[in-house]
Protein backbone atom coordinates (compact mmCIF):
# COMPACT_ATOMS: atom_id res chain seq x y z
CA UNK A 1 0.00 0.00 0.00
CA UNK A 2 2.68 2.05 0.56
CA UNK A 3 3.98 4.93 -1.85
CA UNK A 4 7.47 5.97 -3.07
CA UNK A 5 9.39 5.84 -0.03
CA UNK A 6 10.72 9.43 -0.72
CA UNK A 7 7.28 10.75 -0.35
CA UNK A 8 5.94 9.49 2.70
CA UNK A 9 9.15 10.34 4.44
CA UNK A 10 8.05 14.40 3.49
CA UNK A 11 6.54 16.31 6.57
CA UNK A 12 3.36 17.01 7.49
CA UNK A 13 3.34 20.89 7.19
CA UNK A 14 0.96 22.56 9.87
CA UNK A 15 0.22 26.26 10.26
CA UNK A 16 -1.44 28.94 12.65
CA UNK A 17 -1.29 32.45 12.99
CA UNK A 18 0.89 32.16 15.92
CA UNK A 19 1.98 29.34 18.16
CA UNK A 20 -1.90 28.36 19.28
CA UNK A 21 -1.47 25.61 16.77
CA UNK A 22 1.68 24.06 18.86
CA UNK A 23 -0.90 22.37 20.45
CA UNK A 24 -1.78 20.76 17.64
CA UNK A 25 1.89 19.35 16.90
CA UNK A 26 1.98 18.18 20.32
CA UNK A 27 -1.21 16.04 19.51
CA UNK A 28 0.45 14.81 16.17
CA UNK A 29 3.46 13.80 18.25
CA UNK A 30 1.40 11.84 20.09
CA UNK A 31 -0.46 10.09 17.27
CA UNK A 32 2.05 9.93 15.18
CA UNK A 33 6.00 9.80 16.68
CA UNK A 34 7.35 9.07 13.21
CA UNK A 35 6.09 12.20 11.32
CA UNK A 36 8.17 14.59 10.34
CA UNK A 37 6.43 17.89 10.57
CA UNK A 38 7.13 21.63 9.31
CA UNK A 39 5.72 24.02 11.81
CA UNK A 40 4.71 27.27 10.66
CA UNK A 41 3.52 30.24 13.02
CA UNK A 42 3.12 33.93 11.55
CA UNK A 43 4.16 35.45 14.80
CA UNK A 44 4.74 38.81 13.69
CA UNK A 45 1.38 39.51 12.12
CA UNK A 46 -0.40 37.38 15.21
CA UNK A 47 -3.38 37.44 16.11
CA UNK A 48 -5.41 37.10 13.18
CA UNK A 49 -8.88 37.20 14.65
CA UNK A 50 -9.61 40.89 14.63
CA UNK A 51 -8.23 41.43 11.15
CA UNK A 52 -10.77 41.57 7.82
CA UNK A 53 -11.65 38.04 6.10
CA UNK A 54 -9.46 39.38 2.98
CA UNK A 55 -6.21 40.09 5.22
CA UNK A 56 -6.37 36.73 6.49
CA UNK A 57 -6.88 34.85 3.56
CA UNK A 58 -3.86 36.88 1.74
CA UNK A 59 -1.49 35.61 4.84
CA UNK A 60 -3.28 32.47 4.43
CA UNK A 61 -1.81 31.35 1.31
CA UNK A 62 1.38 32.99 1.69
CA UNK A 63 1.95 30.35 4.38
CA UNK A 64 0.44 27.20 2.33
CA UNK A 65 2.95 28.59 -0.46
CA UNK A 66 5.54 28.36 1.95
CA UNK A 67 4.98 25.08 3.10
CA UNK A 68 4.13 23.41 -0.08
CA UNK A 69 7.39 24.57 -1.49
CA UNK A 70 9.06 22.82 1.19
CA UNK A 71 7.03 19.45 -0.21
CA UNK A 72 4.92 18.90 2.80
CA UNK A 73 2.74 15.38 2.52
CA UNK A 74 -0.23 16.70 3.71
CA UNK A 75 -1.43 20.51 5.36
CA UNK A 76 -2.98 21.32 8.36
CA UNK A 77 -4.57 24.67 9.02
CA UNK A 78 -4.57 24.48 12.44
CA UNK A 79 -5.71 28.09 13.04
CA UNK A 80 -9.36 28.33 13.05
CA UNK A 81 -9.62 31.55 12.14
CA UNK A 82 -7.34 31.31 8.94
CA UNK A 83 -9.85 27.60 8.55
CA UNK A 84 -12.56 29.66 8.73
CA UNK A 85 -12.23 31.88 5.88
CA UNK A 86 -9.49 30.44 3.52
CA UNK A 87 -9.35 26.92 3.71
CA UNK A 88 -11.34 26.82 0.16
CA UNK A 89 -8.94 29.35 -1.26
CA UNK A 90 -5.80 26.54 0.25
CA UNK A 91 -7.90 23.92 -0.99
CA UNK A 92 -7.62 25.19 -4.56
CA UNK A 93 -4.42 25.97 -4.56
CA UNK A 94 -2.68 22.69 -2.54
CA UNK A 95 -1.69 19.34 -4.42
CA UNK A 96 -2.02 17.51 -1.09
CA UNK A 97 -4.57 17.06 0.81
CA UNK A 98 -5.94 19.68 3.61
CA UNK A 99 -7.03 19.06 6.50
CA UNK A 100 -8.92 21.70 8.77
CA UNK A 101 -9.30 22.30 12.66
CA UNK A 102 -12.97 23.51 11.97
CA UNK A 103 -14.48 20.70 9.32
CA UNK A 104 -13.11 18.44 12.71
CA UNK A 105 -14.32 20.01 14.73
CA UNK A 106 -17.75 20.23 13.69
CA UNK A 107 -17.90 16.51 12.76
CA UNK A 108 -16.74 15.71 16.22
CA UNK A 109 -19.40 17.70 17.69
CA UNK A 110 -22.33 16.09 15.76
CA UNK A 111 -21.17 13.17 17.25
CA UNK A 112 -21.29 14.20 20.92
CA UNK A 113 -24.33 16.04 21.11
CA UNK A 114 -27.52 13.90 22.43
CA UNK A 115 -29.97 17.39 22.68
CA UNK A 116 -28.78 18.83 18.81
CA UNK A 117 -28.15 22.11 20.97
CA UNK A 118 -24.04 22.92 20.05
CA UNK A 119 -22.53 26.18 21.49
CA UNK A 120 -19.14 27.15 19.31
CA UNK A 121 -16.62 29.69 20.88
CA UNK A 122 -13.82 31.60 18.97
CA UNK A 123 -12.16 34.51 18.16
CA UNK A 124 -14.06 37.28 16.45
CA UNK A 125 -13.33 36.91 12.64
CA UNK A 126 -13.68 32.50 13.05
CA UNK A 127 -17.14 33.52 14.88
CA UNK A 128 -18.57 36.44 11.98
CA UNK A 129 -17.36 33.95 9.58
CA UNK A 130 -19.99 31.82 10.69
CA UNK A 131 -17.62 28.85 9.23
CA UNK A 132 -18.44 26.35 12.30
CA UNK A 133 -22.18 26.55 11.86
CA UNK A 134 -22.15 25.75 8.28
CA UNK A 135 -19.94 22.69 8.91
CA UNK A 136 -22.18 21.41 11.48
CA UNK A 137 -25.39 22.08 9.25
CA UNK A 138 -23.62 20.37 6.69
CA UNK A 139 -23.66 17.34 9.13
CA UNK A 140 -26.67 17.70 10.39
CA UNK A 141 -29.15 20.17 9.15
CA UNK A 142 -31.58 20.47 12.42
CA UNK A 143 -29.05 20.84 15.07
CA UNK A 144 -29.38 24.19 17.24
CA UNK A 145 -26.06 26.46 17.14
CA UNK A 146 -25.04 29.04 19.63
CA UNK A 147 -21.70 30.92 19.29
CA UNK A 148 -19.73 33.64 20.91
CA UNK A 149 -16.42 35.67 20.16
CA UNK A 150 -14.52 35.13 23.22
CA UNK A 151 -11.54 37.79 22.36
CA UNK A 152 -10.02 37.90 25.97
CA UNK A 153 -9.53 34.24 26.11
CA UNK A 154 -6.41 34.50 23.97
CA UNK A 155 -4.78 37.62 25.66
CA UNK A 156 -5.29 35.40 29.08
CA UNK A 157 -3.87 32.20 28.08
CA UNK A 158 -0.79 34.07 26.20
CA UNK A 159 -0.94 35.87 29.81
CA UNK A 160 -0.80 32.90 31.68
CA UNK A 161 -3.66 33.20 33.65
CA UNK A 162 -4.85 29.67 32.87
CA UNK A 163 -6.72 29.10 36.29
CA UNK A 164 -6.92 32.66 37.67
CA UNK A 165 -10.22 34.04 39.38
CA UNK A 166 -9.76 36.94 36.17
CA UNK A 167 -10.07 33.95 33.89
CA UNK A 168 -13.05 32.90 35.38
CA UNK A 169 -15.01 36.01 35.72
CA UNK A 170 -14.37 36.17 32.12
CA UNK A 171 -15.50 32.84 31.17
CA UNK A 172 -18.52 33.38 33.14
CA UNK A 173 -19.10 36.82 31.13
CA UNK A 174 -19.12 35.05 28.35
CA UNK A 175 -20.50 31.46 28.77
CA UNK A 176 -23.42 32.09 30.76
CA UNK A 177 -25.74 33.25 27.73
CA UNK A 178 -24.95 29.91 25.78
CA UNK A 179 -25.61 27.76 28.69
CA UNK A 180 -28.67 29.53 29.34
CA UNK A 181 -29.60 27.96 25.90
CA UNK A 182 -29.10 24.86 27.14
CA UNK A 183 -26.39 23.18 25.14
CA UNK A 184 -25.15 19.86 25.74
CA UNK A 185 -21.38 20.36 23.81
CA UNK A 186 -19.18 23.43 23.75
CA UNK A 187 -16.58 23.61 20.83
CA UNK A 188 -13.23 25.33 21.74
CA UNK A 189 -13.05 26.91 18.37
CA UNK A 190 -9.28 28.58 18.79
CA UNK A 191 -6.05 26.96 19.79
CA UNK A 192 -5.85 28.75 22.66
CA UNK A 193 -8.79 27.48 24.28
CA UNK A 194 -7.84 23.68 25.65
CA UNK A 195 -5.42 25.53 27.66
CA UNK A 196 -8.05 27.08 29.43
CA UNK A 197 -10.15 23.44 29.36
CA UNK A 198 -9.93 22.79 33.39
CA UNK A 199 -11.54 25.78 34.21
CA UNK A 200 -13.73 26.28 31.17
CA UNK A 201 -15.04 22.78 32.28
CA UNK A 202 -15.66 23.96 35.67
CA UNK A 203 -17.58 27.37 34.39
CA UNK A 204 -19.60 25.10 31.95
CA UNK A 205 -20.13 21.73 34.75
CA UNK A 206 -20.54 18.30 33.85
CA UNK A 207 -23.28 18.39 32.02
CA UNK A 208 -21.65 20.05 28.95
CA UNK A 209 -19.02 18.19 26.91
CA UNK A 210 -15.41 20.28 25.68
CA UNK A 211 -14.70 19.47 21.74
CA UNK A 212 -10.98 19.84 21.62
CA UNK A 213 -10.09 19.73 17.81
CA UNK A 214 -6.41 19.28 18.25
CA UNK A 215 -6.61 15.38 19.59
CA UNK A 216 -9.46 14.74 16.99
CA UNK A 217 -7.38 16.40 13.85
CA UNK A 218 -4.29 14.32 14.59
CA UNK A 219 -6.42 10.78 15.35
CA UNK A 220 -7.53 12.51 11.26
CA UNK A 221 -4.22 12.47 10.21
CA UNK A 222 -3.40 9.36 10.92
CA UNK A 223 -6.42 8.20 8.79
CA UNK A 224 -6.01 10.35 6.32
CA UNK A 225 -2.46 8.99 5.50
CA UNK A 226 -3.16 5.73 6.03
CA UNK A 227 -5.84 5.75 3.41
CA UNK A 228 -3.72 7.66 1.07
CA UNK A 229 -0.53 5.13 2.10
CA UNK A 230 1.50 8.15 2.85
CA UNK A 231 2.14 6.63 6.42
CA UNK A 232 5.96 6.97 7.24
CA UNK A 233 7.04 3.96 8.20
CA UNK A 234 11.38 4.84 8.50
CA UNK A 235 13.09 3.84 11.58
CA UNK A 236 14.73 6.75 11.74
CA UNK A 237 14.30 9.83 14.17
CA UNK A 238 11.11 11.94 13.44
CA UNK A 239 12.12 16.05 13.01
CA UNK A 240 10.55 19.06 14.09
CA UNK A 241 11.18 22.27 12.13
CA UNK A 242 9.72 25.62 13.64
CA UNK A 243 9.54 28.42 11.33
CA UNK A 244 7.72 31.57 12.61
CA UNK A 245 7.59 35.62 11.30
CA UNK A 246 9.22 36.81 14.81
CA UNK A 247 10.23 35.96 17.71
CA UNK A 248 8.55 37.68 20.16
CA UNK A 249 8.74 38.21 23.57
CA UNK A 250 8.15 35.66 25.76
CA UNK A 251 8.08 32.99 22.90
CA UNK A 252 9.72 30.69 24.65
CA UNK A 253 8.18 30.22 27.54
CA UNK A 254 4.83 30.99 25.83
CA UNK A 255 5.78 27.91 22.66
CA UNK A 256 6.54 25.56 25.75
CA UNK A 257 3.28 25.87 27.37
CA UNK A 258 1.36 25.11 24.07
CA UNK A 259 3.80 22.31 23.10
CA UNK A 260 4.35 21.18 26.73
CA UNK A 261 8.44 20.53 25.95
CA UNK A 262 10.97 22.71 24.62
CA UNK A 263 10.62 23.75 21.30
CA UNK A 264 14.52 23.30 20.29
CA UNK A 265 15.41 24.84 16.65
CA UNK A 266 13.58 28.30 15.62
CA UNK A 267 14.01 29.61 12.15
CA UNK A 268 12.78 33.16 11.50
CA UNK A 269 11.05 34.21 8.47
CA UNK A 270 11.42 37.82 7.17
CA UNK A 271 8.22 38.87 5.22
CA UNK B 1 7.82 84.39 12.41
CA UNK B 2 6.00 82.16 9.68
CA UNK B 3 7.90 80.19 6.83
CA UNK B 4 6.69 79.65 3.92
CA UNK B 5 2.84 79.11 3.49
CA UNK B 6 3.35 76.00 1.73
CA UNK B 7 5.12 74.26 4.32
CA UNK B 8 3.00 75.28 7.27
CA UNK B 9 0.31 74.09 5.28
CA UNK B 10 1.88 70.40 5.54
CA UNK B 11 -0.10 68.24 7.88
CA UNK B 12 1.37 66.43 10.88
CA UNK B 13 2.48 62.79 10.58
CA UNK B 14 0.99 61.06 13.46
CA UNK B 15 1.42 57.20 13.47
CA UNK B 16 0.26 53.80 15.82
CA UNK B 17 0.35 50.12 15.51
CA UNK B 18 -3.23 50.52 15.56
CA UNK B 19 -6.31 52.33 16.53
CA UNK B 20 -4.70 53.34 20.00
CA UNK B 21 -3.06 56.94 18.93
CA UNK B 22 -6.16 57.64 17.60
CA UNK B 23 -6.40 59.44 21.61
CA UNK B 24 -3.19 61.53 20.22
CA UNK B 25 -5.52 62.53 17.20
CA UNK B 26 -8.54 63.83 19.67
CA UNK B 27 -5.79 66.21 21.64
CA UNK B 28 -4.68 67.56 18.75
CA UNK B 29 -7.96 68.54 17.50
CA UNK B 30 -9.00 70.16 20.57
CA UNK B 31 -5.57 71.73 21.13
CA UNK B 32 -4.35 72.77 17.26
CA UNK B 33 -8.09 72.35 15.66
CA UNK B 34 -6.40 74.49 12.40
CA UNK B 35 -3.83 71.84 12.01
CA UNK B 36 -4.45 68.64 8.87
CA UNK B 37 -3.74 65.62 10.01
CA UNK B 38 -1.75 62.69 8.56
CA UNK B 39 -2.87 59.38 10.75
CA UNK B 40 -1.63 56.12 10.07
CA UNK B 41 -2.86 53.15 12.32
CA UNK B 42 -0.49 49.32 11.23
CA UNK B 43 -3.90 47.87 11.76
CA UNK B 44 -2.84 44.74 9.77
CA UNK B 45 0.00 44.12 12.12
CA UNK B 46 -0.85 45.03 15.52
CA UNK B 47 -0.44 44.48 18.47
CA UNK B 48 3.63 45.49 17.90
CA UNK B 49 3.69 45.19 21.99
CA UNK B 50 4.70 41.54 22.24
CA UNK B 51 6.89 41.66 19.27
CA UNK B 52 10.17 41.65 19.08
CA UNK B 53 12.25 45.07 19.09
CA UNK B 54 14.25 44.23 15.62
CA UNK B 55 10.71 43.75 14.18
CA UNK B 56 8.84 46.76 15.71
CA UNK B 57 11.93 48.93 14.29
CA UNK B 58 11.76 47.97 10.80
CA UNK B 59 7.97 48.44 10.82
CA UNK B 60 8.17 51.70 12.22
CA UNK B 61 10.57 53.16 10.00
CA UNK B 62 8.49 51.64 7.12
CA UNK B 63 5.51 53.67 8.29
CA UNK B 64 7.63 56.67 9.32
CA UNK B 65 9.39 56.62 5.15
CA UNK B 66 4.86 56.40 4.06
CA UNK B 67 4.74 59.68 5.90
CA UNK B 68 7.37 61.50 5.06
CA UNK B 69 6.82 60.85 1.75
CA UNK B 70 3.73 62.36 1.73
CA UNK B 71 5.27 65.46 3.36
CA UNK B 72 4.45 66.30 6.76
CA UNK B 73 6.13 68.89 9.15
CA UNK B 74 6.04 67.16 12.58
CA UNK B 75 6.08 63.45 13.51
CA UNK B 76 4.55 62.49 16.32
CA UNK B 77 5.21 58.87 17.64
CA UNK B 78 2.09 57.98 19.10
CA UNK B 79 2.84 54.44 19.84
CA UNK B 80 4.02 53.87 23.23
CA UNK B 81 6.01 50.29 21.87
CA UNK B 82 7.23 52.20 18.46
CA UNK B 83 8.79 55.29 20.90
CA UNK B 84 10.27 52.74 23.32
CA UNK B 85 12.57 50.97 20.80
CA UNK B 86 12.55 53.05 17.82
CA UNK B 87 12.65 56.65 18.20
CA UNK B 88 16.42 57.52 17.71
CA UNK B 89 15.98 55.28 14.18
CA UNK B 90 12.92 57.61 13.03
CA UNK B 91 15.06 61.01 13.83
CA UNK B 92 18.28 59.39 12.13
CA UNK B 93 15.77 58.94 9.16
CA UNK B 94 13.59 62.25 9.20
CA UNK B 95 14.41 65.45 8.29
CA UNK B 96 11.73 67.13 10.04
CA UNK B 97 10.98 67.60 14.06
CA UNK B 98 10.22 63.95 15.99
CA UNK B 99 8.16 64.16 18.83
CA UNK B 100 7.50 60.87 20.90
CA UNK B 101 4.47 60.10 23.96
CA UNK B 102 7.86 58.73 25.87
CA UNK B 103 9.45 61.40 26.29
CA UNK B 104 6.57 63.81 26.97
CA UNK B 105 5.06 61.03 29.24
CA UNK B 106 8.37 61.00 31.17
CA UNK B 107 8.77 65.01 31.33
CA UNK B 108 5.15 65.13 33.29
CA UNK B 109 5.88 62.79 35.74
CA UNK B 110 8.83 63.89 37.27
CA UNK B 111 7.25 67.31 37.12
CA UNK B 112 3.93 65.92 38.89
CA UNK B 113 5.97 63.64 41.39
CA UNK B 114 6.44 64.83 45.16
CA UNK B 115 8.28 61.88 46.63
CA UNK B 116 9.86 60.93 43.48
CA UNK B 117 8.24 57.62 43.29
CA UNK B 118 6.74 57.11 39.83
CA UNK B 119 5.25 53.85 38.70
CA UNK B 120 4.74 52.98 34.81
CA UNK B 121 2.52 50.79 33.05
CA UNK B 122 2.37 49.81 29.20
CA UNK B 123 3.09 46.69 26.99
CA UNK B 124 5.37 43.97 27.54
CA UNK B 125 7.82 45.55 25.34
CA UNK B 126 7.30 48.83 26.24
CA UNK B 127 8.55 48.07 29.97
CA UNK B 128 10.78 45.46 28.92
CA UNK B 129 12.86 48.41 26.47
CA UNK B 130 13.22 50.35 30.09
CA UNK B 131 13.14 53.43 27.86
CA UNK B 132 10.37 55.35 30.08
CA UNK B 133 12.99 54.64 33.14
CA UNK B 134 15.94 56.08 31.24
CA UNK B 135 13.50 58.64 29.81
CA UNK B 136 12.65 59.83 33.44
CA UNK B 137 16.61 59.22 34.60
CA UNK B 138 17.58 62.38 32.19
CA UNK B 139 15.30 64.37 33.91
CA UNK B 140 15.82 63.13 37.71
CA UNK B 141 18.59 61.37 38.36
CA UNK B 142 17.29 59.73 41.62
CA UNK B 143 13.59 59.20 40.81
CA UNK B 144 12.93 55.65 41.99
CA UNK B 145 10.72 53.51 38.97
CA UNK B 146 8.28 50.63 39.79
CA UNK B 147 7.03 49.37 36.66
CA UNK B 148 4.61 46.74 35.30
CA UNK B 149 3.42 44.88 31.85
CA UNK B 150 -0.05 45.16 31.65
CA UNK B 151 -0.67 43.31 28.44
CA UNK B 152 -4.35 42.57 28.98
CA UNK B 153 -5.63 46.29 29.48
CA UNK B 154 -5.36 46.42 25.64
CA UNK B 155 -7.80 43.57 24.43
CA UNK B 156 -9.75 44.70 27.85
CA UNK B 157 -9.68 48.34 26.28
CA UNK B 158 -10.83 46.83 22.71
CA UNK B 159 -13.60 44.81 23.87
CA UNK B 160 -15.26 47.97 25.52
CA UNK B 161 -15.13 46.51 28.95
CA UNK B 162 -13.89 50.12 30.21
CA UNK B 163 -15.63 49.75 33.49
CA UNK B 164 -16.60 45.75 34.00
CA UNK B 165 -15.65 43.51 37.10
CA UNK B 166 -13.12 42.04 35.07
CA UNK B 167 -11.09 44.88 34.42
CA UNK B 168 -11.99 45.94 37.83
CA UNK B 169 -10.23 42.91 39.13
CA UNK B 170 -7.64 42.92 36.45
CA UNK B 171 -6.14 46.75 37.18
CA UNK B 172 -6.02 45.60 41.09
CA UNK B 173 -4.31 42.29 40.40
CA UNK B 174 -1.55 44.66 38.35
CA UNK B 175 -1.44 47.33 40.30
CA UNK B 176 -1.21 46.73 43.81
CA UNK B 177 2.55 45.13 43.78
CA UNK B 178 3.11 49.15 42.26
CA UNK B 179 0.92 50.86 45.03
CA UNK B 180 2.77 48.65 47.66
CA UNK B 181 5.78 50.46 46.73
CA UNK B 182 4.34 53.81 47.77
CA UNK B 183 4.04 55.72 44.08
CA UNK B 184 2.31 58.97 43.81
CA UNK B 185 2.99 59.25 40.12
CA UNK B 186 1.70 56.66 37.74
CA UNK B 187 2.48 57.24 34.06
CA UNK B 188 -0.14 55.26 31.49
CA UNK B 189 2.24 54.10 29.20
CA UNK B 190 0.02 52.89 26.32
CA UNK B 191 -2.47 54.89 24.04
CA UNK B 192 -5.19 52.80 24.94
CA UNK B 193 -4.74 53.12 28.50
CA UNK B 194 -6.32 56.84 28.51
CA UNK B 195 -9.67 54.77 27.82
CA UNK B 196 -9.48 52.94 31.27
CA UNK B 197 -8.95 56.16 33.34
CA UNK B 198 -12.21 56.27 35.49
CA UNK B 199 -11.39 52.72 36.61
CA UNK B 200 -8.04 53.19 37.14
CA UNK B 201 -7.98 56.13 39.32
CA UNK B 202 -10.56 54.22 41.18
CA UNK B 203 -7.97 51.82 42.01
CA UNK B 204 -4.96 53.73 42.54
CA UNK B 205 -6.84 56.08 44.66
CA UNK B 206 -7.10 59.89 45.35
CA UNK B 207 -3.32 60.35 46.48
CA UNK B 208 -2.02 58.62 42.76
CA UNK B 209 -1.92 60.79 39.98
CA UNK B 210 -2.50 58.89 36.87
CA UNK B 211 -0.35 60.88 33.73
CA UNK B 212 -1.83 60.91 30.07
CA UNK B 213 0.57 61.85 27.28
CA UNK B 214 -1.83 62.07 24.97
CA UNK B 215 -2.85 65.85 26.16
CA UNK B 216 0.79 66.72 26.37
CA UNK B 217 1.87 65.48 23.58
CA UNK B 218 -0.48 67.92 21.88
CA UNK B 219 0.52 70.70 24.25
CA UNK B 220 4.34 70.06 23.11
CA UNK B 221 3.37 69.86 19.36
CA UNK B 222 1.93 73.46 19.50
CA UNK B 223 4.97 74.67 20.99
CA UNK B 224 7.43 73.37 18.88
CA UNK B 225 5.34 74.55 15.81
CA UNK B 226 5.31 77.77 17.25
CA UNK B 227 8.65 77.63 18.01
CA UNK B 228 9.32 76.65 13.88
CA UNK B 229 7.38 79.22 12.70
CA UNK B 230 4.81 76.14 11.43
CA UNK B 231 1.70 76.35 13.12
CA UNK B 232 -0.92 76.65 10.49
CA UNK B 233 -2.29 80.42 9.90
CA UNK B 234 -4.49 79.74 6.72
CA UNK B 235 -8.76 79.63 7.26
CA UNK B 236 -9.43 76.90 5.22
CA UNK B 237 -11.29 73.68 7.16
CA UNK B 238 -8.16 71.35 8.23
CA UNK B 239 -8.31 68.00 7.06
CA UNK B 240 -7.65 64.97 8.79
CA UNK B 241 -6.55 62.10 6.65
CA UNK B 242 -6.88 58.02 8.24
CA UNK B 243 -4.11 54.98 6.58
CA UNK B 244 -4.33 52.06 7.49
CA UNK B 245 -3.05 48.36 6.70
CA UNK B 246 -6.34 46.74 7.09
CA UNK B 247 -10.30 47.35 8.13
CA UNK B 248 -10.28 44.87 10.85
CA UNK B 249 -13.41 43.94 12.39
CA UNK B 250 -15.18 46.09 14.94
CA UNK B 251 -12.97 48.86 13.38
CA UNK B 252 -15.23 51.68 12.85
CA UNK B 253 -16.64 51.01 16.62
CA UNK B 254 -13.66 50.51 18.27
CA UNK B 255 -11.78 53.76 16.27
CA UNK B 256 -14.63 56.33 17.25
CA UNK B 257 -14.09 54.83 20.73
CA UNK B 258 -10.76 56.13 20.81
CA UNK B 259 -11.41 59.44 18.70
CA UNK B 260 -14.34 60.58 20.43
CA UNK B 261 -16.15 61.10 16.76
CA UNK B 262 -16.88 59.74 13.61
CA UNK B 263 -13.42 58.08 11.79
CA UNK B 264 -14.53 59.99 8.21
CA UNK B 265 -12.87 58.54 5.13
CA UNK B 266 -10.16 55.38 5.58
CA UNK B 267 -7.43 55.02 3.33
CA UNK B 268 -6.22 50.87 3.30
CA UNK B 269 -2.72 50.93 2.52
CA UNK B 270 -1.88 47.05 1.37
CA UNK B 271 1.75 46.22 2.54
Amino acid sequence: MSKSGSEANYPIGVFDSGIGGLTVVRALMQELPQENILYFGDTARVPYGVKSADTIAQYALQIAEFLLERRVKLLIVACNTMAAVATRAIRDLSPVSVLDVIEVGAEVAVRNTRNQRIGVVGTIATIGSHAYDQAIHRHAAKTVIHSRACPLFVPLVEEGWLDHPVTQLTAQEYLTPLLAQDIDTLVLGCTHYPLLQPLLQRVVGDKVQLVDSARAIALQASAQLQRLGLLNSTEQAATRRFYVTDVPQRFQAVGERFLGQALGEINVVKW
